[in-house]
């Protein structure tokens, strides 16, 4: 188990659309550096990816009552930083790994909004950084 | 004004050394991809880098009871997800551009871990992320 890429960086916003409109307009942002917001309703979240030079910031926002990211809005309710996400060769060897040294890894892998497997590792084995760990997509980098 | 490449993510720790320890038994990060833990009085801070493919962690420790992580750490004791840094070309144009546009750049450009101008960009103008500009270290990428 190693950590491989920094994929992106997931950051809660009450609302992709006005936050796009602060990327576009004070840093600069391009239409085409930005994915279309897609609905993840499994995940209770919205979604919208902004492309960095090496990396990507993920947005997100809440989708549906019981969305996750609500609980996260209501300590910070402008947003903020959510978690980071990590690229690794096989989620389940990664997993397994992981386990193996007594991590937390909250539910099953299971595809996220790059197509490939993820699983969450609980912040108190990172000092509180939600770390997200997803297979590296075929083909890229 | 544009984001240049994400340099790296900062992570607030109540300690850097127990943190690295978990870096490196949990998630494969090897010594010689650490640098040494400098203390920066002047910002009341200490800091670490970990080295990531394609960017870095920078792991922050308070440094003095004026350190400004204190405050953070009150509310994320375990730790957490401090701020995003990415490169610009110049950190006066960037400033003066996101100064034009009503940004709250939080005190003057000074020299920052990396030995080159950063400022930061208050959390109300980025949807609760605190985000920090650096200019390019010289011959780097």
């Amino acid at each position: 188990m190693k950590l491989g890429r920094l994929n992106h960086v997931g950051i809660a916003v009450p609302s992709i659309a006005v936050a796009l409109e602060t990327y576009k307009s004070l840093y600069g942002v391009s239409d085409d550096e930005i994915t279309p917001t897609r609905e993840m309703p499994e995940q209770g979240v919205k979604v919208a990816f902004v492309t960095i030079p090496n990396s990507q910031l993920e947005l997100i926002e809440p989708l549906g009552d019981a969305s996750p990211i609500h609980k996260f809005l209501e300590k910070n309710p402008a947003g903020g930083q959510h978690h980071v996400c990590f690229e690794v060769p096989d989620i389940y060897t990664a997993r397994d790994a992981m386990r193996a040294k007594g991590a937390m890894i909250m539910g099953e892998p299971r595809i996220g909004a790059h197509g490939t497997l993820i699983l969450f590792v609980h912040p108190k084995n990172s000092h509180g950084v939600l770390i997200e760990l997803m297979e590296t997509p075929k083909g890229s980098h």
